[in-house]
């Protein structure tokens, strides 16, 4: 098993061993994560291999490995995201089913409205004006954050791709509103008050009745 | 009164009448839209008065009445939103509050769905980039969209820009994930899916619990 990395990558590579093909310099790091966001995008995160990826940047797998860790964490670390899905899971899962509607809305906010919440804004803007990022940061929402939650949850597997979906219309319609138009009253609302108001809506998303 | 003009304004200016300070030439009409992108984006739709419009543009507020129609029409043609809400309020307010949220989810998706879908993904893609167009989307929707529905509610009046606020991260969400960001299976999804599912949200935001 490859180490888990919690931090972003340091803009400074470490010093590496040896690996054989290309020495591990400046351009390395931004080669591997350009053949990253190729490959993600275009054949998604589960048939993408760190091999392939190497491959593609010309480098040893083993190198992909030191720079960024495991797949999800070179994934994360290709679409720039602000923070790791991972660590913030537990939280949203505590306590259950009941409640997960409430929980992962604060969640969210409470990461939106932290600092790391502008990299979020950045990264929403890209996606929107680039197909290439929208691919991305759809496959990620997906594979690393929704499937995580809905993998929880004793629902219909069949109704699990609608579910994760309309999680994501009332979650990216938050983040739209709030941190990016600026619409008032959501944009200056406290946070209890929108996780009053939506986390019902994603509580119905994920566990009630949505046909 | 000024009459309605339901159709886009034609891309070649009317002949006009004189009418004294600026003649009828092919910036006119442009210059009066900038003008107007101006004034509702800075002191909003309410505070806006077209002899304003028309001072800035250097034009006689009767050419922008000629040009454009009522200020409601004015503020549609200066963001190039593609349709005219208070053309489609009627079909979502019929029937009264019962039924209403499935009612806006499903006119917003057949306008979306539709031909003029194109201009209202460009037109949000702008908003997300543009600080400007942000400020005008956002006075838009909430004086010609959320308000003319809200209006015809009875609830509580100190309730309403939340209310308001609430309907559009729901459908801004829609919007954003089914036809800017395409995620699945939300971007293929049947309108009577996504109604079924969103509907009974935006009839709690407008009339339900939200607090």
């Amino acid at each position: 098993m490859t180490p888990r990395r919690d931090a972003e990558p340091a803009a400074q590579p470490r010093r590496t061993r040896r690996t054989g093909r290309r020495p591990g310099n400046p351009d390395t790091r931004e080669a591997i994560l350009a053949a990253a966001r190729g490959a993600f995008a275009e054949r998604g995160f589960d048939a993408t291999a760190i091999r392939t990826v190497a491959a593609a940047a010309g480098v040893d797998p083993a190198l992909v490995h030191h720079y960024f860790g495991a797949k999800e964490d070179l994934f994360r670390a290709a679409l720039a995201f602000p923070v790791d899905p991972a660590r913030l899971l537990p939280t949203v899962l505590a306590g259950g089913p009941e409640g997960i509607g409430e929980r992962l809305v604060r969640t969210f906010l409470e990461v939106w409205d932290s600092p790391v919440g502008a990299a979020g804004v950045a990264l929403l803007r890209s996606a929107v004006s680039n197909e290439w990022t929208a691919r991305l940061l759809r496959e990620f929402l997906v594979t690393q954050v929704l499937r995580r939650v809905l993998d929880h949850l004793e629902v219909d597997p069949a109704e699990l791709p609608l579910r994760g979906g309309l999680v994501a219309t009332q979650l990216a319609g938050l983040a739209l509103t709030r941190y990016v138009l600026r619409l008032e009253p959501i944009a200056g609302a406290e946070p209890a008050t929108l996780v009053a108001a939506a986390g019902p809506t994603v509580q119905r998303y994920l566990t009630g009745d949505v046909r």
